[in-house]
C-alpha cells in the first residue's frame, strides 16, 4: 500500500526566521529525528538566504531516518505567504524578499513535494497537533515577540480566510490614538505590546530618570535594553521593569478580549520570546480578559502558554504538508 | 420517501425584537409565504412577550400554507442564546429575560421541534443563503443599530464559537480611552458607532450651539434627535448631521480593518437600520478599510449593504433549522 507508506514518512521542515533558519526532520508521531540550525544573515539578501536554506536542508537529508525517503518539504517563513502558489509575496523580516517563487526553487533543486506556510499560522498547527492545544476545536495562536502575530484553528483546521492571509491580531487597532505601527497605522496590539513595545516603553521610562536594575544591566546603554533583559528585570522585582510589563499585558489582555468576544475560542495560547515570562505576563493578561469580555465567552476560554517553544514552526509546517495531503 | 417531504416543509421562523415580533412562513427556495408582526411590548416581561410569540405562531399556522404541515418553529432572538439547550440567557432588549426555556415552553404547546439562535448570527445565515452574501465562502454580517452585532460564516456554516456566542463584533475595542459602553468596557466600536453613538454625538454638537436643520427637525427639543434623523438631515446636506456620519463611519472602518485583518474574509455585509444611509455610511468606512487593512487582504473583501432589510433575521432563523437537521 504505497499510501500509507508515503504519508508515514517524515516530512522535512524548515522555520525560516530573521534571525536563524532551523531545519528539521518531523515524524507523523510528533518526533524531532534530526535537526540542523544556520544563522539566516538575512541582510545578505534573497540569493544567500536561499543557498542557506538549501544547505540546511541538505544537512538533514545526510540523517539516516532521511535515507527511507520524505513526505515533503515545508517551510514555514514569516511575512505574507501566497501559499497556493508557494510564493514568498513580503517577508518585514527578510530585507528583499518581494514575490519570490520559494516553492519552485526548491522543488526544482530536490524535486520534492514542497509546501509554503506563514510562520505564526504553522505554529498554532503545531500547538494544536502537538504542543498545547491538543484537542480543542477552536483556538487561536499568538505569538509575542519582536511582533506579534497569529493563527486561528477553526473546527480543528487552520483557517487561513479568502487570500490565505488570515490571523493578523498583531494589527487590531485597540487604541486608535494610540502610537504608529510599522504597518503604518496607529494603536495596533503589535506597537502597544510586542517585544520591540516593552524594550522602547523601558527606554522611555529610563531617559525620564526613573531608577531600575536595567541600568546597571546595560552599563548605562540604555538603547542596549531589550525586551528579555525587562523581563529578567521584572522577574527581580525591579519596578520599572513590572511596570512596563504590567502595561504590556494589560494591553494584551484587552486584545484578548476582543478576540474572546469575537470567536468565542476554547483556548488562546501564546508562544514568542515574550510568552517565556509565563504568569507575570499572562496573569494580568486574564485578569483583563475576566474584567472585558462577556462572561459567558470569558468563562469558556483557557488562556495558556505555548509548550513547543522555538519549535512551533517546524512541526506545524510538518502538519501543514500532512493536511494538504490529506485525502 | 418521507425524508424529502419533511425537508421540503416550510419553516415558521419568529424573529424576536425590542421593539416587534415578526413571524413569517419561508419556504425552502426562499419565499416568504405568510408573515405577520405585532408590537413586543417588552416592558411588559416575559410571560406577557411569550404569549405575544404565541399569538404570532397562531396566526401565520391559520394560513393555507401551513396546512400541509411545517418543518419546524425557528425562533432568532436579540441577546445571549444557548441554542444547544434552547434557553435565552440574557437578552438587553427583553427586560426580565434571564434563563427562559422558550424552546421547551413553546415545543410544549405545539409539539413541533424548535430551535432558537442569536438574531445576528440568524441573519448572517438569511444573507448568506437568500441576500447579498450568495455563494460567498466566508462572509461577516454585522448589523449597525441601536447597538452592534454581527454573525460570522466560515467555510459556508454559521460559526458559532466554544459556547455558542462568536461574533460579539459590537464590543470590539478600538479606542481603549474612549466613551464607556453600555457592556461596561471602554471605547467598543458599538459605543462609538451604533445609532445610539450617533445620536447622543450630534445631541452633543447641537448642545455646544453648532447650526443644523436637526434643530427644526425636532422644533428644538433635541432630545428626540434619533440616528434616522441625523441620517435624513445628513442626505440633505447637512454640515452638522454629515459629519457626525463622518466619525462614525470612520469608527466603523476602523473595526471593519480589525476584521479584514484578523478573518481576511471575502465579504463584509452590513445591515441594520443605519446601513439604510447606503454609500453615506459605507463609502468612508470602505476608504479607512483600505488605508488601515493590510492590501492584500482589503483587496480580497467586498464591503456592501444587506439585502434582505427587516426580514434578514426570519430568512436566517429558517436557513438555520434546515441546517441544523441536515444530515
Amino acid at each position: 500500500m504505497p499510501e500509507t507508506r508515503l504519508s508515514s514518512l517524515p516530512v522535512l521542515a524548515i522555520d525560516v526566521g530573521g534571525t536563524k533558519i532551523l531545519a528539521a526532520l518531523i515524524s507523523r508521531r510528533g518526533e524531532i529525528l534530526a535537526r540542523e540550525h544556520i544563522l539566516t544573515g538575512a541582510g545578505d539578501g534573497p540569493e544567500m538566504v536561499v543557498n542557506r536554506i538549501f544547505s540546511a536542508i541538505d544537512q538533514v537529508l545526510k540523517s539516516s531516518y532521511a535515507t527511507a525517503g520524505i513526505h515533503s518539504i515545508s517551510l514555514a517563513i514569516a511575512g505574507a505567504i501566497d501559499t497556493a502558489n508557494g510564493i514568498v509575496t513580503l517577508s518585514p523580516n527578510l530585507p528583499g524578499w518581494h514575490d519570490v517563487s520559494l516553492r519552485s526553487l526548491v522543488e526544482g533543486k530536490y524535486r520534492v513535494r514542497t509546501f509554503l506556510v506563514n510562520d505564526a499560522n504553522a505554529a498554532a498547527l503545531g500547538e494544536h497537533y502537538f504542543g498545547a492545544g491538543k484537542g480543542m476545536k477552536n483556538l487561536i495562536y499568538i505569538t509575542v515577540s519582536t511582533g506579534i502575530g497569529g493563527g486561528i484553528i477553526i473546527d480543528g483546521q487552520l483557517y487561513s480566510g479568502a487570500s490565505g492571509g488570515a490571523g493578523e491580531v498583531g494589527h487590531m487597532t485597540i487604541d486608535v490614538d494610540g502610537p504608529r505601527c510599522a504597518c503604518g497605522n496607529t494603536g495596533c496590539l503589535e506597537v502597544l505590546a510586542s517585544g520591540t513595545a516593552v524594550a522602547r516603553d523601558a527606554i522611555r521610562r529610563l531617559g525620564q530618570g526613573d531608577k531600575s536594575v536595567l541600568n546597571e544591566m546595560v552599563n548605562g546603554k540604555v538603547e542596549d535594553v531589550t525586551a528579555e533583559k525587562v523581563g529578567l528585570a521584572a522577574q527581580n522585582g525591579d519596578s520599572l521593569a513590572l511596570a512596563v510589563i504590567s502595561q504590556a499585558a494589560t494591553y494584551l489582555g484587552i486584545g484578548l478580549a476582543n478576540l474572546v468576544n469575537l470567536l468565542n475560542p476554547e483556548m488562546i495560547v501564546i508562544g514568542g520570546g515574550l510568552s517565556k515570562m509565563g504568569d507575570l505576563l499572562l496573569e494580568p493578561a486574564r485578569q483583563v480578559v475576566r474584567e472585558r469580555a462577556f462572561p459567558l465567552l470569558s468563562q469558556a476560554v483557557r488562556i495558556v502558554p505555548a509548550q513547543l517553544g522555538d519549535d512551533a514552526g517546524v512541526f506545524g509546517a510538518a502538519v501543514f504538508a500532512w493536511e494538504q495531503t490529506a485525502s
